[in-house]
């Protein structure tokens, strides 16, 4: 008789198949044999990939399924490897993006008892887990069995479910794991039951009707913010246009590239809110939100500051911890909507009726083509290395159908602040759940895994260094990465936070923290190809794109001539929006 | 006026100090840059230690904890940083080593509503922390001062209290997180109120009465298990001397090595536990244990399937899931005690009547030394390499006063069955806890870190691999540390365990799991000096060990040869066991 779990866990990973599960991220482990041999059976329609770090192995399964937009199954044995998911799962739930975290743990007699590898792994995850399922030790029941396919259904649609976030299901093991006689190693049989029926959340009719009587005439802008499914780009650009207003386009929107009707889109509002000049003519009246909140510090100021700003944050979520994103407290209300259903509903609700004169917009995309001319031209006259030409040369270097990676930090806000509008599709992600360097690299390579277009990342020193080992699926699985490193040798960010004023004596070894580190190294490991740019990497990422395999292209940078840069580069984008305004009419 | 949170976090760190806290391992970031400022003030008696990998930082307090034998605080910024703790966190708790997590979060008004770098930082550790506290948001009233001073003397005597672990402080800072004015650039004012009288737990004279009763007499064995603190050896060994009972001693326990009482430890269990001629005859009426389950499981299976065998474990901890080290279930009972005081109660109860007849004590100590010599010229036979001798190397380089740190999977068992007893004091730890392969880097970078004589980790390849950012610190602040890394390119263990046999054509792929990587890279990346060996370490090790700053001595074996190398050597001990046997009288 084969071992006792074979029948459970083989239909729980068949049930994972028909819900639609088509990849599993694996780190290796003895407690989790089972798991481990029925998902890479012979046959079965998920692709299984090996990682050796089970924290850099959570961000790879979080990039394969922000990649693809569906739930990614990962699996990992019992103790503190289930622990190094924590950092993922995290990110996971912030940033809605749908996991199965499958631990195996000992069965109960060998839990609290100073049994090897074992911790506790009941609620591990506490609330960054939507729900924590301890599946029954096996036995002899077809009840066991039964519960074993629900709770992979309803895991999969709970994980997929908006939000979408990671669900944990903790799998205790007891031995023997396998047996001569197992039938974990022959392909599952697959069936169709036990799938879900997925549903919108659809604006209530009257609310509908009070929105667009708020909305109608009035000087408004759409702010677009990061959102890991992508938000619905026509259907808020359709309504945008029906009001009049502008789409203020954070880079990691969907807003900034590709072949939509991008005529209202913004995208250089991280400069103009810096301009008193212009931000104090261009004060709207309403602010619809969708996505997360933007990544320009200069915008959310600036929003937040408007005394008696009516602001809307449109979100289907609940008004739990996942669904309330207005860290600034603003005036105004939450929306509980599925986003696009909302959007095609004003629409109709508005007619053609609700836009509001064309002067507002004309304000807001005149200043925007002189603030991107001028910072062009800025960028283009530096003759020494600056870290805000990679968006421009990311810009020039992207493909159609890439996938650009932004790390945290620095380079989330050099694409937010330098990267243009393209009428080529490229998609441009980040990991801005809670922001952190940490798991970047990692979520490159699980894009890359699952893209056939090239995956490029920009990263900064810090964050590359700290989730190193994220390259190893590139090696090992002969991934196609381009990595696009701004090395200042440190925390850059911390030049330019107060930090830096205050406490010179210790800024440089407590918040600047120069590592010292010749990061070539790392690409050697790997067996990366490593290039050293000057200045310009465009032309260094162009041929890296084109070469399979992992190229890592470098840009060093001085971090303590970083801010001046920064701020020379605005300051001349500045004037130029001023000498503009001049000749504009005020209304 | 100086930020307002100035006063109660300098206040905190100055109780720290006052509580014994003399060091504190730093991530860098901006929300925790008040609790950054105050334990880096110049004059403040705790030495504070930067490092990059808060997942790494967590291991190495752990490591610098583990080797002072006291507090050390761990600080990180707020979002996912926080989460990279739970493995450190975890392994703490379960092998009782005391650490002050403190953690940087956004105040309650940016919490729950998608600010940035926020992640739910209540509980996060959940039942891994032994409290959790959240600081209230500093205000200028003198109760939230005296709180702080109050909260850093509680938790660090709670960190230190028997079972000791890990306490997890959340810290809301709400900006301004530092201004022009702030005192926490200033050394700040140590008092010595709020600190802790310690206690120790006696055990009850009755029940002393009634364990004397039960074991005088009695063929018994004490096994000496892993313990981070340390066993009390003088104490056991003297009650084991009055009961007449060898001590069965793993390299974890301390017994192996000093000059103390060592002549009834036995160190060739693991073998010896192999051979049914032997165990058969070495049958134990009562155990005595102490510390954590022992690493043999030859050892483990043997007692535990012996019918009738009364076992007793000793521990001070209570009966939670901390405080009951048996996960056998084993026919006894625990005994809640300190080790040193049960031992010195029931020497003076046993006088010099307790001890079994001679002839048990002779069994074991004439086994013990023939399986040593038996053991000792099988590996030196070997032309090979053998992992196994390994252990032989490092016991003849390690001089007085080193450290050697243990890595798990197979390092700590090679250790196990052949390190032999030395008459020099050489200390042995590991990370046994959790025994993760996870952190193991860090633990011996910590140790390094405060330790004037040498440190030696002997480790495995993935080990070595999944906690590379550990050596940072080594780098960083110019530690002195030894590697021995034996490199098998893979999971070694898994060559000893059922998968091997049974699914034999996914092996290499899932539980093989070759990384195919070149190490000499990583030691290259932070400047070490790297040596291949061929077969016999000891000479390199001696050299390494003579030369300041890092370096690497690598091994490769081949991990398909490994088990027929240590069954080979294991049989000829047995057959060498079986020889002596027949040559002794049975009883």
């Amino acid at each position: 008789m084969p071992a006792i779990h074979d029948r459970s866990v083989a239909t729980f990973v068949a049930q994972l198949a028909a819900s639609g599960v088509r990849h599993a991220v694996i780190a290796p482990g003895s407690r989790s044999t089972p798991l481990t041999l029925a998902l890479t059976a012979p046959g079965l329609p998920i692709q299984p990939w090996l990682h050796l770090d089970e924290r850099s192995a959570g961000y790879f399964a979080l990039g394969i399924a922000r990649q693809l937009g569906e739930p990614v199954a990962l699996v990992c044995t019992s103790g503190t490897a289930a622990a190094n998911f924590l950092p993922a799962v995290a990110e996971a739930s912030l940033s809605r993006v749908p996991l199965l975290v499958l631990t195996a743990d000992r069965p109960p007699e060998l839990r609290d008892d100073g049994a090897s590898q074992t911790i506790g792994q009941t609620n591990l995850f506490g609330s960054h887990a939507k729900w924590f399922v301890e599946l029954p030790v096996a036995a002899d029941d077809p009840l066991i069995e039964r519960h074993a396919r629900a709770t992979a259904a309803r895991a999969t649609a709970l994980a997929v479910e908006s939000p979408a976030g990671p669900v944990h299901l903790n799998f205790p093991f007891r031995e023997p794991l396998l047996d001569a006689e197992t039938t974990l190693l022959a392909p599952p049989v697959i069936e169709t039951a036990g799938t879900f029926a997925a549903a919108r959340l659809a604006p209530d009719s009257e609310e509908v009707r009070r929105l667009a009587a708020e909305f109608g005439g009035r000087r408004g802008l759409v702010v677009a913010g990061p959102e890991s499914r992508g938000l619905p780009v026509e259907a808020i650009a359709t309504l945008a246009a029906a009001l009049g207003w502008p789409i203020i386009a954070d880079p990691l929107s969907g807003f900034r590239a590709g072949d939509h009707d991008r005529a209202l889109v913004i995208e250089r509002v991280d400069t103009l809110a810096r301009e008193p000049e212009f931000s104090s003519r261009a004060t709207p009246e309403v602010v619809l939100r969708f996505g997360a909140q933007p990544t320009s510090k200069p915008l959310n100021v600036w929003l937040a500051g408007i005394a008696g700003l009516r602001q809307f944050v449109v979100d289907d979520a609940s008004m739990g911890s996942a669904g309330w994103r207005d860290p600034d407290a603003l005036d105004g209300a939450a929306i509980r909507a599925d986003s696009e259903l909302l959007c095609e509903a004003l629409v109709a609700e508005l007619g053609i009726t609700g836009a509001v004169d064309g002067g507002w917009r004309e304000l807001w995309l005149g200043a925007n083509d002189v603030a991107s001319v001028a910072l062009g031209e800025a960028i283009a006259a530096l003759e020494v290395p600056f870290e805000g030409r990679t968006a421009v040369d990311l810009a020039a270097a992207l493909p159609a159908g890439a996938t650009l990676v932004v790390g945290n930090s620095m380079p989330v806000r050099d694409i937010d602040s330098f990267f243009p509008q393209l009428d080529r599709a490229v998609r441009i992600v980040g990991t801005r759940g809670a922001a952190g360097i940490d798991g970047v690299v990692s979520t490159a390579a699980g894009a890359a895994a699952v893209s056939a277009e090239p995956v490029v990342l920009v990263i900064g020193d810090l964050s590359f260094f700290h989730d190193q080992n994220g390259l190893w699926p590139v090696h090992r699985h002969g991934l196609n990465l381009t990595v696009l490193l701004v090395n200042n040798d440190g925390g850059g960010i911390f030049e330019f936070l107060p930090q830096r004023e205050l406490a010179s004596e210790r800024f440089d070894e407590w918040f600047g923290t120069a590592h010292g580190l010749d990061l070539s190294h790392i690409v050697a490991l790997y067996g990366g190809r490593h290039t050293l740019v000057e200045r310009d990497s465009a032309a260094a990422l162009r041929a890296a794109i084109a070469t399979p395999g992992l190229d890592v292209i470098e840009l060093r940078t001085d971090r303590s001539t970083n801010v001046g840069l920064h701020r020379g580069v605005f300051d001349e984008a500045r004037v130029a929006l001023r000498t503009h305004l001049e000749g504009v009419e005020t209304e």
